[in-house]
């Protein structure tokens, strides 16, 4: 069964990695778009998805690139209308919010899969099969790069519920879940500009049983992005960098590859449709509020674009 | 099958609340108790769980009444000595942890039950019969109270983590997950005194459907609580007054009787034990971590004792 895609939101993300996924993917065929200011040559355009499901049966599968503040009636209109959805990361603003999709999707018998596309990344899996024979003692975090090159002019991320810094760093909390069960936050500090409501920086104390991982997210960064995860085994340590992008072990190469990850969540999209299943991790975004639930706020200095 | 309760904590509400419900509930005995500075004439007692858990063959289930910042290696050791596990609300520091230790329960086949008090209170079986057929359209919330009263000298309440007045607030929102099904946080405000980390009060906007539910939860209360939900709907008005333990429709009586939370979260205890299942909802505590999550904080005037 092909996956008809109508693709919601047409920034950046939907440009950049959706467009090119889709047209990579077997399987897989953008069938419509919906954007207030945006169209497609050749690609039925509407300017929101209720105009969309209104009009497009053909199309059997959402995909939402909009921001997650609004993405929860566009969410349940696509499952009411017995569409399959898949989610961008953060699959929505708030946990209830997702777990009510999770379960009209369940009561409905539709697809919904809640993507964390770091997770894709080329040397994730290498990653993960090298740590599987080892006992794994530390892992270190950072996660820091320049708000001002990422989120230009982008005022959101610094009201409630924009996240800040973790926008990025639920990036590494996603890696991390992925690759060590368990994972448990002890605590957080989070560094929070004058006069503004999210964090611009955060320090987490977390583990996973006997193993201790600290994570920095950090959005002062000045020059090249650090994204990178540190493991510490008692045979040998792995270095994922460049976001999960390549992995070396004590300095020598073990695995890199160019950039497939949107690619392979559509694959997986179409395999989880073709199955009749879904997948919704919320671990990521659990361990994001669970920062904010008990982190202690300290006020830094005030932030200007 | 009898359950043998091991209770870990012998604070206020154990001494209030857990013992004198044991004892009125058939099929639940005291077989131990674990407390670092209490002890009871007739029960064995022991300074810590670890000590009890290696003692105790006869016990088979384990009760927690310790503040939930401590509450996870206590909970983890129990399940791991393959008690069973009941839980005081809320069920841990942070949602992650609750999540582990039903994948821990579950895994190992044993019975935990994350409970939730207020939901026992006597006029809320009543209050769910009454709503069951009716068209609801609003509720409101009040929750208020005087911290110096409830809380007097405990500095953790204003820590992060502590949860400040969502410790009572969780309690409305207990009941009020129990009563109407898929309710979502649209908006909070957070009003924590200067120079602590908790809020004294908050107001929270939250929605099920079309139903508009608001909710104000204030620990600067004075005189006599106000633990108060109204439901409004086409076919007249319901209020749940004095924590569940009254009902009223339009001013008239529909229900109230003589507090017995504590001995029905016993009972059920003991059935979900007989019967080989668990009940671990997290609603009320997602909430609590959705407005964190994304609520706008407000600095208010400091609080002193």
């Amino acid at each position: 069964m092909s996956v008809r895609i109508g693709l919601v939101g047409l920034g950046t993300i939907a440009r950049a990695q959706h467009l090119p996924a889709i047209a990579d993917t077997d399987g897989v065929t953008l069938a419509a778009i919906a954007s207030r200011n945006a169209a497609l040559d050749n690609v039925p355009c509407h300017r929101d998805i209720v105009a969309l499901l209104a009009a497009e049966d053909a199309v059997n599968a959402i995909s939402l690139c909009t921001p997650p503040q609004g993405r929860f009636d566009q969410a349940m209109a696509a499952l009411r209308a017995g569409r399959h959805l898949m989610l961008e990361k953060p699959p929505g603003a708030t946990l209830s919010e997702v777990h009510a999709l999770a379960d009209e999707a369940a009561r409905r018998g539709l697809t919904i899969f809640a993507t964390w596309h770091s997770r894709e990344a080329a040397a994730v899996q290498a990653a993960r099969d090298w740590l599987a024979t080892r006992n794994l003692e530390k892992v270190r975090i950072d996660w820091c790069e320049d708000v001002r090159k990422w989120h230009p002019g982008q005022d959101w991320v610094w009201r409630a519920g924009g996240l800040g810094v973790f926008d990025p760093g639920i990036n590494a909390l996603s890696i991390l879940t992925a690759l060590v069960p368990g994972v448990l936050l002890t605590g957080a500090d989070l560094h929070i500009p004058q006069g503004r409501e999210t964090p611009i920086a955060a320090d987490l104390g977390l583990r996973a049983g006997d193993t201790v991982i600290d994570a920095h997210f950090d959005w002062r960064q000045q020059g090249d992005e650090l994204w990178r995860i540190r493991f510490d085994t008692d045979d040998g340590s792995l270095t994922l960098d460049q976001g999960g992008a390549v992995a070396t072990v004590d300095g020598q190469p073990l695995a890199q590859g160019e950039n497939r990850e949107y690619a392979r969540l559509y694959a997986r999209f179409r395999d989880l449709v073709a199955a009749g299943e879904s997948e919704v991790d919320l671990a990521p975004l659990r361990l994001v509020s669970d920062a904010f639930l008990t982190g202690t706020p300290h006020v830094t200095e005030p932030f200007t674009e």
